[in-house]
């Protein structure tokens, strides 16, 4: 009995440590020098792909469906039955039915378990894992996500992706309001930490406002732990599910077009929190 | 040395019953019954309105600085020096110069501070408020602000205001935002507890996520604590704010519109969470 | 050499007339009575929809290009080479190119070629034609276009639908926009007929304001040629077409979340301007 | 009997020339040299501003509301009565109630009498005139509307500034929406110039599509005729307008929002037409 674990990025790296410490843990990387460097550290066993079809848990972590289809498409012929597959990515939830499909042909089940709680979360822990697909499989997963603070079944498969893209369309509308509002109390002259203050002493407080915007806005450090570009996908990711349900969501369908435009005019590569950036060249003012 | 409050309403009620039990305190309300009801719960003096400006502090809670304005006039030629006048009232950030200045040709001193903490905070007596005027006015109030949990000194004259219509508006996005959000995950089949118990966890949580859509919407109760017309102005407010400073704020601006539709179709007296309804009926779900 | 056309709608019926003046034209329609009255009042021919396979050139013009996918592999065994299909169907850019190379592999030439003027152009042969494909078989079809008073070729496979999306999407905007503007000027005492006659002399004015709120709305007509599901239906297109190019349209993205919202609440089979009645409840001003 | 015409900007210069062809105009000009260059070329009289009040029309075309209270109060004890103020300015509708009553107390009508039709419509004399006032009033100045092609009483005191917010919101709205359509198919693929012209006979046309965006954008000449600055100050009072009334109007919201960023990062001084360089920034497209 072995985990295996597919994309040792920000996230990946740490959630296999936790792993690693529990049992034995075999990890590929892409840039396999990374899967190396996690054997060397923490205990993991650095092996070539298909090798990792050998574990009876498989984990992907990757940036995007796409590459989680890549990786399927690799281990084709590899596969083994009564596996269960643990997808961490943030996925889109219109590929979860297809991907579990296509397992299912090969004996193996699927649950979507895309992650909250950043790098630090993932260092620590103490992730939230939300979880979709079969209640069976994942009691059988349960006690070996070792990396999570808190696991919730929230439905049927997709269902995970599905709320993880809208919570990260939350996070990301939380902010750009939050960073609208402070450039209007700029131009008024109000000392914005003050404001920020008694705002996360108030009913308009978010994640964005107590964890972020003073952290990393107010600073000027904009740290690059979760990519704008990365927060523009999964937006696109929430649109989609609203579209796909012929949903009426204007006030996403507005950010979506914002986070897009930020993306580009700021950098997909900056940290999610410089979409703020964007906000003060509109406003031409700087939130310090 | 005693105390004034004016305005008895849903907040003022609480709020003064906190100033009675420190000092000597004169209320007022239009509804003098109420008045006379806060004497004989909380040993208040119920007096008429004119009677009040012999207290060093006057504080008012009312609807909208158009009630203050009114309150004001009414006090035209009763106003003693050396008062402090603290309004609490969510204000309009153009009235406060306009008040601090009528004010101050009659001796008296402005702080505007409204406070945030709802119906529960008022009666715990743990209110945030946020105040803008003079520094040293407000050291002189500080001590006898009975009802504060936490006091800031955001800005100048106005500042207060601005930043309590800022929260609000805020409120208003993060809110609306879960909501459209909540009716997605409905129409994918996901469980909404599940759903918001996850997102309480991760990124994209609010105060709206944390205490208002599980306790309000969720189970269907919608208590009218805070006025979902009174919310609709506090958001038409922030865009003045906006506005004033020709200030890009397009997501903020959306937000205003989708209010007022929300005012006239569910209802101005409906509690503010109740805007949702708009949003049920927007994507044909209930958020159950 | 003959001519078939699949599909009798409001536009399909008298666009078919027109081929029929001109040349042999078999049709068919999935409720087959229609096809036959086409047949008795025009001089078509209605058939099975097999024998339609033997036209050189096939018309499409059904709801969805899902209606589209449905035929073709219907006709699956029966087309022939060197025909020409010819989709008036307002589709999906996505689908073309499956669509076009799905037919290539039989031998037919796709080219997608959705129309705009409405049900009047349709019955006066006067309507504009967007065509994507090659411009050779373009110019085979070219002279047989009786129904089309301008013919343009925007592009390659994909770009007819992607054109008619967008000059949809703006329809959608144009319209809604003044259905905002002219509620605002209803609730300030404004005479909407001259609003109207002055907004259509200047800068302000649109297709929407020309040609459908004064002859609609005001009117109270909303006459039911064109149904708002479809217009919300192409603004969903004209948004994917955004996302599949990682685009940033703020403006068309809250546009695509009020007609899906409007959709539900006045109704899928309504006149696509009766989706001003839903501005009308978010207003509570009628606007006549 | 003679007239009077205060601000010869862009616009004023031209509507002042035909007034001079017909009856005796004096003129004024904040630099006053232009005054006297249009005296020069077409036999109008340069004036010292306080002259003018004996004229019995006096027309006024500012840039703002501001700027026509800096002139009203210049003439005060100046003006005669029964001369009729008609206010060619694009006006606040909140300002001209009061401007109305301060010029009734000196026994002079007003009309507020904004204007469509660019600087060649100036030059043509066939502006499109919005009034609104008084219809007596407006029956005395009308056959001494030289500048006019098309005038149109829309209501009381007012109704006229209001009419033309609305005009120039949905200006803006329909020329920003174009902008983001013409974005999507740029990235698509599509010809634009192909794309423009097919949307000018279809139900996507407007004044934008027709007139402004082939000749101004595509071209990249951007001609500066109607500052982006003045377009985003028209959209806010037509926002203005909307609050006035607590009407609800979400894409207007946006859409000022969006205005005022453009206003900054373009430039307040460039054609309007310019907003739509922001759009190319937010999609890294070139609109050629």
């Amino acid at each position: 009995m072995s985990t295996a674990f597919i994309g040792l990025g920000a996230m990946g790296y740490p959630m296999a440590r936790h792993l690693a410490a529990q049992e034995d843990t075999l990890v590929w990387n892409r840039t396999f020098a990374r899967a190396e460097a996690h054997e060397a550290e923490y205990g993991s066993e650095a092996r070539p792909l298909t090798e990792l079809a050998q574990a009876d848990i498989i984990f992907s972590c990757l940036p995007t469906s796409t590459e989680v289809w890549e990786v399927l498409r690799a281990l084709d012929g590899y596969l083994m039955p009564d596996t269960v597959w643990v997808d961490c990515t943030s996925g889109h939830p219109a590929e979860a039915p297809r991907q579990a499909a296509w397992l299912k042909e090969r004996g193996v089940a699927w649950l979507d378990a895309p992650v909250s709680g950043g790098v630090a979360g993932a260092e620590a822990g103490t992730l939230t894992v939300m979880v979709g697909g079969d209640a069976a499989a994942l009691e059988r997963v349960r006690p070996r996500l070792a990396f999570a603070g808190k696991t919730v079944h929230v439905g049927g498969v997709g269902a995970g992706f599905a709320v993880k893209a809208v919570n990260n369309t939350l996070l990301a509308v939380n902010l750009w309001a939050a960073g609208e509002g402070l450039a209007a109390l700029k131009a008024a002259g109000v000392d914005l930490s003050a404001a920020l203050d008694v705002i996360n002493a108030s009913s308009g407080r978010s994640n964005a406002t107590e964890n972020l915007i003073g952290q990393r806005v107010l600073t000027r450090e904009f740290p690059a732990t979760f990519a704008l570009g990365l927060l523009a996908k999964d937006v696109g990711i929430g649109l989609d599910l609203v579209a796909t349900h012929k949903g009426s969501a204007p006030l996403l369908g507005q950010t979506a077009g914002l986070y897009r435009a930020a993306e580009r005019m700021v950098g997909a590569a900056e940290d999610h929190t410089a979409a703020l950036k964007l906000i003060e060249q509109m406003n031409d003012v700087e939130l310090t």
